[in-house]
């Protein structure tokens, strides 16, 4: 289930050099992506319409893209321009083309209508250059379904768990339950990370009180945490016993920044990209190293726990989940999902002459 | 195909330290075993009510077990205790449990309806901690299905073409047709194994006379092959043209003792349990050891033909074989366990408000 | 989708020793083969009839294979001629026998209805030893359907795009459409090789013009390609515009001689089977050596394609190609293969008794 008329982050900025043919696949679609004569992404569908080669084993002519099987050229519309041997050019010679922008150190793309394509959509994520942070960055492949990575993000109670010897302190971290705001296209987090219980990433630039903080969730699996958290007291958190504080007591402190993206590859594999690092005036290069290589540890506990509960589930596909109130962000953001996926089936099915809405073949 | 209420062996007793967890899979169920504070095998299912992950990915308090992902705790007997950030405790928050026993060196689980399990039905394999025997241990793993194995067990007429130079004398073995006999659970088989012709494990301490021998064979697929064996004069199997013996007219003789158990993991793949050995007052260790390599050799032997026999039948899996009179024990022991199948089938289907008789979950 | 009335290349002859088995899958169907006491090939079904055994893993006796499993014993027709402790042989004891023959260095063997084996339908190759020729030889597997590889090879067209730098060179190559002829049971396909642009192994005797030439492709995917060429004053291709020449006006040269089979295994995976080599008069050793080489390194890179293109299609099993004018070859070979299958088909609806027109069992 996927939303398809959402950015998907399809790679980092990084990984596309000039006059490079990449391929990926975003929700079981082949894509090849290429820069432009101007720098510019193109997004075009991994298959020659012709005999169904991959088009990322060809090669850039200007703006446009040779077929390195029989020859066939394609401008970055996906339209076909050139086959050898032959004058006309059917209409239907074309591949489909999806919008794609580079943002935020991102190369994100579009799945859907591409009529619908709004680059206003793409999450406020924060590149690599920014000033403000001295960020780090890695990319990781899960072999799970994406959905079972965006539970573990919108609910980091499994920290207290899962990591309790790499993002806490060993003894018991006196955890509350977030509170969770439905947001447009995601939601919004907010909890306590009381002040001596933990050594997470996030309170490296702390002043030992507790943080009022909370994070934004975006479809399709698109996670910012904090830039300015709200500091209260020691032992805020416990005298509230969990509970919203008034955020005008508290004073703003800049914490560390991440940005983290999960992309479907298949349905049973899913590509998760992050960065994280302190800001630039109180973190320095070895802080940001140090910052990285923790959650990357970090990381792969989740790693081997979500592969590990996908195995299970392949078990018994149609085996039900027990939820209880503590599952708040990972139901939400699925109903966020499942809602836009609805609405996007619903206008599909409204939408006379296309098999579906987002078809762009003639 | 598989009777549920039978004993399978999970693992060597030795395989499961003290405060561990360890994993396993049979007849398709994901299962995690441990031991409680006084040494018993708790069995449960091994993945969690709430959001489906490996319990055995967790830790054990006490007597109990601790999902490692968000901290739900179990009882050993499945029972939801406690629930991170909530009171109160939902019924349906549990997970399966099987009954679970270590006896005579394995660990045995009832995969079947809890309340007919029944340890007297474990079958009476011998111990590795057994006085009367000097035995050595080992396991195996097979890409085959465990019916092909249990066929492999009940027709040793194989062991004149698979195992020429390592059972037996490279000159043609005089094979008889064995006796099959049905029992409650299983069937028992026997045989001739004439004087001469063989190096077989079961004959190192024989007096040089034909021995008239039996095995049983259980369900699931457990093999006790003998203890006491009858003597008789050499010849005497080839005079009576392979027919039984007159019992009286021989002569009790103690031969080599081995238990072996096959485990269904999943459809496609077993694991396959043995120990082997001469008994105390006539092996020294060193012939232990000899045996045990033998009878290694000898199991690899069949597993590449097994295993081979099993990528054949992919081919084609609606292939039927065409049966002889010497197939008599595989077709037994199947039509032992088709019985119980259907009765258990049958038995599920009278058993209101649940879906399964052998279902627990309320 | 395959034709099984016709002679596949299973091995090349060297392959298979005296006094060897070997098994074969060719379109998905389990082979073993061996040579009889008079080196005749004997191709049989690699399942025994009794429990599904992989006869590949017995042993030859004078004529006959015995099951190393449970010990039946075949003749090369096919029929069980000894059961272990049974007198008695019923009909149905038996395994499918294919016609098998050794010719032009291959073994070839009839997927089909016995009866219809005519070997002159086997394809023209030539073998290793043939005086006229210094062939070398060599094979590949391709993780591919076989019509894939049937494709590439029916339009060299891709020479241009996908071996630039190994077959031709760097220059753009002045390509002119193929004509396509069909033949009973596969195509001729007629075509220019310009002299100057080119350093294809078929060029290595030319003499400075421009050979029209062609090959033949026949059921199920063999390629025979030139013995001898037709010269041409160079640049009389261009001045014909690619158009067929009047043959009477060039002079024969010998060229190279390449022979090729594609073998499908499962429907997913391929065999190909290749020699090549300049004439005996003009070509050194050397050459030899220096011409698979080439052709090795230049198949690598259609493999690469393929596998991938194969990747690709199975994405989306269901995307239609679309096809052009260039096609021809592909497009009139898979139509000859089509033919011949649907014509299959249709025998056997009409076979009445059978259940297929080739099966033999009876």
């Amino acid at each position: 289930m996927y939303v398809r008329n959402c950015w998907y982050v399809a790679a980092w900025a990084h990984e596309l050099a000039e006059n490079q043919l990449i391929s990926r696949t975003v929700i079981n679609e082949p894509i090849v992506l290429y820069r432009n004569k101007v720098g510019d992404i193109v997004g075009l569908e991994d298959r020659c319409c012709h005999r169904l080669a991959p088009l990322s084993h060809g090669r850039i002519e200007g703006n446009d893209l040779r077929c390195r099987y029989h020859g066939l050229k394609f401008n970055s519309s996906g339209a076909c321009v050139e086959i050898p041997m032959q004058q006309a050019i059917p209409p239907q010679a074309r591949v489909r083309s999806y919008p794609a922008v580079e943002k935020h150190s991102w190369i994100w793309i579009w799945m859907g209508d591409s009529s619908l394509a709004d680059t206003s959509l793409i999450p406020a994520a924060v590149g690599l250059d920014d000033p403000h942070w001295t960020l780090r960055s890695g990319q990781m492949d899960f072999e799970a379904n994406y959905q079972l990575i965006n539970d573990n993000l919108t609910d980091l109670t499994h920290v207290r768990f899962l990591h309790p010897t790499t993002f806490l302190t060993p003894e018991s971290f006196p955890f509350y339950a977030p509170m969770v705001e439905r947001l447009d296209r995601g939601i919004r987090i907010w909890r306590w990370l009381p002040a001596t219980s933990t050594k997470s990433p996030e309170k490296i630039c702390d002043e030992g009180g507790d943080l009022w903080t909370a994070y934004d969730y975006l479809v399709p699996g698109i996670m910012l945490m904090p830039t300015v958290n709200v500091a209260f007291p020691k032992g805020t958190a416990e005298r509230l016993g969990g509970g919203r504080p008034d955020v005008s007591n508290g004073t703003g402190v800049r914490g560390t920044l991440t940005s983290q993206a999960i992309t479907p590859i298949t349905d049973h594999t899913s590509r998760y990209f992050y960065s994280w690092g302190p800001s630039s005036g109180e973190g320095s290069d070895a802080a940001a190293d140090s910052l990285l290589a923790l959650a990357k540890t970090v990381f792969l506990e989740d790693k081997e726990m979500i592969e590990a509960q996908q195995r299970i589930i392949n078990f018994d596909p149609g085996r039900k989940e027990l939820l209880f109130g503590s599952d708040a962000g990972p139901v939400k953001m699925r109903s966020v999902i499942q809602h836009l996926v609805k609405a996007e089936t619903a206008a599909a099915s409204i939408s006379s002459g296309k098999e579906l809405h987002f078809a762009e073949h003639p």
